[in-house]
């Protein structure tokens, strides 16, 4: 079986780290060249909370700025500001003006009173309409962005068949109630050379590579036969040779209505051996089928008579 | 013919409710672990009118919020408002000010008059013109989200060929006046053990499984031979195996510039036996063809002799 | 050779007009059932002078209505309207706080000075924000709508190869200045039965059915083989079995970054006998390309050897 | 072999430029016919500087125009005006005025105090908040239109394998941190004929043509066996058959959610012979793979031994 190189590298000078990380990002830096830092990128995939503190700053930065051109003006040229006066009621006063102009509120109970205030306030005002433009945009795109929430068994099994076949199975579920439709799974196995750290892929054909819908849990099976690569190879075997099973799976959001991709792998410590998962899902007394997330994970031993069977074959 | 998982499940306690209802929903809950309840696929999806609703409150009780922090500041910070006063009247001149800011409308007859005011107008502002952009996008989002409308006959129906070959058949029509292109369509047979509850799941092959374009309708066509899983069953044993048909649809929307996927079933009790469709298309005295939606459904018995043929058949 | 069903229907009572007009739209109309009317779809696929004017409309009859309600609550209540006074002028001036408020320019020399008017101007102010957020988002869906603007030959011809063999040409061209990317062909024909009015389709296989790029012109052509259901017929044949040949297009394209789509047909007296294509582009003196689209149309007769063998093999 | 038409042209009555430049434009221009000049895709497509110079002029030019027609009806008109006056001035209140009216900020220190005024600016106040509708759109879609960016080494190579095999080698990497999925390579070869300056192109059949990732660099291989179409030849003739390389990669791009593509060639002037190229990665201490981006396009000269052998296979 001819090895492929998904894109990952092949020949390395020491042993990597993990080729894909639990949240499906590399291990992976850029340096030199033309790196592009894309703004557009950084805002809509950073979470939540960094955007809106930045979001916040932005604000407060600009409208700071200007604040201090309207103090810099004088604020005689802004009739309206209340007295008495001083330096830091001044501020606030030229701060809260700028506000008023940038989000096109303009109470008029200030107002620019100059050429100068008329100039830096029109400027300010079509800046802060802009902004907010850029900013439905930035809204929108990270609201609509399509991701997919697949939730991963925190552990792959090396498990059996009712025939005594040992195979490799890990299971997933979708954390939305959305409903994902034509889910294909691909796997690929890294084994790493431990005399060269050069790395090898392998693709691990499966049992069932997709499924029409995916309202439950869905189990991944690839079958350990003869010409499996890992046919042969025991807990020891896949510690030397730095395992890691790479997944990578696609499918079509119905509620995006877009194609949603996710990924993730488990390396060598993360494969439990001669377990088998327990059913994650049952049926209500109302017929509904009810999926629990916590049971995902959950594993149980082999009988001992089924793990003796896969010590013979495997 | 290797049974396959749709990824519906296969293995259950007892039965369940049909799998696909008529809107294309699946009859499944999810319980525990790190269930994503994600607000925009949920405002994207709900119905208009609750939108609508949601949007009102929202904005109803926002502004409630701003005016008694307002009235917490008290009014005389807020020249301009109205007298007399009295309770109820401060609240509604403070709500309508939170509204004039919250709108960036300010007229200004109000205002803020103190650092206090100042600063909680300055953010409601702020919070305004963001609520506007994220509203913007949420509009946008639930406008242009592109959604098959395939309206199918209300049953599928046991009919017969010509040469007594029967068949099973269902109609669709688009309900909108748009153009799909490429309509691909796939049927699944659920057929349940009634010994185990277990669940099979089989593909029935389509004597045409998809079309160019979707103008009129479109008569889906399973030929019921020996190889079919329905070949020599009765209604009796459509009940007995608790026979369900789930249909995929899948075409592109001329609209929207992008696939559209539809899911329906028809459990046995919404099949009839001995049935054809009556055609639901006609030509017009300008030459333009006509489809009638309510058509659709009208089906009418066979000729007792095919009837027969088909009995002999079947 | 099977006949094959495009969506288009078969079996009709009388004689249709062409299945496909030249802006790509069918010859059908919906009647029943429920139809569902979707106003996005029409609001984004009318013409930008028809769009233009509905908004106008539109502002102005929303407008209209809350000048009215204000002038019904009594201008006593809109402190600032200016002296001196009439009917005219009261629903001018009412008009002009109505715009005020819609847009949230908010001048305040006229300001709500009641609570039925500080009522009715919030809540046309919500209103409004939301207006131009529901409009920001049709503009947008209007503008970014991917279509493709092909350019096609006013008339399909019978041509031949160099070695005899009669073949039916169209030719096509971007008229956009952007590339379309794996562009696809895809070419049916339409026959009608004189007796039945039936209508019969076929695929006609393609010299070349797909190309990398589309910066210039394309010739598909379709050779007419014995295979061909074109084999042997001549123009007299063409009309009478209302020969209608249905074109669809599909390419990737660069600048919406989405798939887009086109359509269109030739019917028997839009194809042109022993004709040629004259070549539609040439290359500058700066070694730049130049396709004229003015030249796509452009025919030559065969020469009368060409035709003469054309007619021993056709 | 037989040949292909890309839909880049064949029959050419003189040498063209390269057909693809290195930004992937073609070297093609439109005349005649109806031309479509897409208003968006102009907008969508210039760089930014252009459309912020574009959107300044666009706002000044509205502004000024509408602050004429304000001096037109008079200033009189426009109580709140300050003194003392003059042209210059006057001129200024009237555009202050206008950007206020046009932004929706209304201070409201100047208001309308006419019909015509009143007129004028409720038209401005609707073109203005439509404006920026379309500016979101605009904005929206300049950020979120999918590119891809790939860094192409600056040359081609003929190198060799191990075994003496030559082959042709360019080397790509991502400039963006996001993660390309699925990424796959299409090459062809450009000929032209010397004598005729008819062009041919045929599919250079690669090593590999996909990769699953692209988190670091891809080095294209497309091997020199005696089926090549540049079997045999030698620096020389690349430069009489003025040969050209024609890339086209395409991949999902995880952070827009969409395929993105890209473009490139090689001239014959762009191919170095008897090269191989450094490697352009390396694992860190923290096992972290670093890509070097400027290291892409080095290259070093082959063993006198290897190019030996080359020389006698090629």
């Amino acid at each position: 079986m001819a090895t492929l190189d998904p894109g990952i590298g092949e020949k390395f000078s020491r042993r990597t780290k993990r080729a894909i990380n639990h949240d499906g990002s590399f291990n992976v830096r850029r340096r030199g060249g033309p790196h592009r830092y894309d703004l557009y990128q950084s805002l809509i995939q950073m979470d939540w909370w960094s955007f809106i503190g930045l979001l916040i700053l932005f604000f407060s930065v600009l409208n700071g700025v200007f604040a201090f051109v309207y103090l810099g003006l004088g604020l005689n040229d802004l009739p309206g500001v209340a007295a008495p006066r001083g330096w830091w009621q001044d501020f606030l006063s030229a701060l809260f003006f700028s506000i008023q102009t940038f989000t096109s509120v303009g109470y008029g109970h200030v107002y620019p009173g100059s050429n100068g205030t008329g100039l830096v306030s029109s400027v300010e005002a079509l800046v802060g309409v802009l902004t907010f433009a850029l900013a439905t945009g930035l809204l929108y795109g990270r609201f609509s962005r399509p991701s997919a929430r697949i939730h991963f068994s925190q552990t792959a099994i090396i498990s059996r068949r009712a025939d005594g076949t040992p195979c490799l199975q890990f299971r997933i579920a979708n954390q939305r109630s959305n409903i994902l439709i034509d889910l294909q799974a691909r796997v690929l196995l890294k084994t790493v050379d431990p005399a060269t750290s050069n790395q090898k892929y392998d693709f691990l054909p499966l049992e069932r590579d997709s499924i029409s819908f995916f309202p439950l849990s869905w189990t991944v099976v690839h079958d350990i036969t003869p010409d499996s690569p890992l046919y042969g190879l025991g807990p020891e075997d896949y510690e030397v040779f730095d395992i890691e099973v790479i997944i990578q799976l696609k499918g079509y959001d119905d509620t995006f209505a877009q194609d949603v991709h996710a990924r993730n792998s488990y390396t060598h410590d993360e494969i439990e051996w001669h377990r088998r998962f327990v059913r994650a899902y049952e049926v209500g007394e109302d017929g509904i089928a009810v999926v629990d997330l916590d049971q995902l994970h959950v594993t149980e031993a082999l009988t001992e008579e089924l793990v003796m069977k896969n010590e013979e074959v495997s």
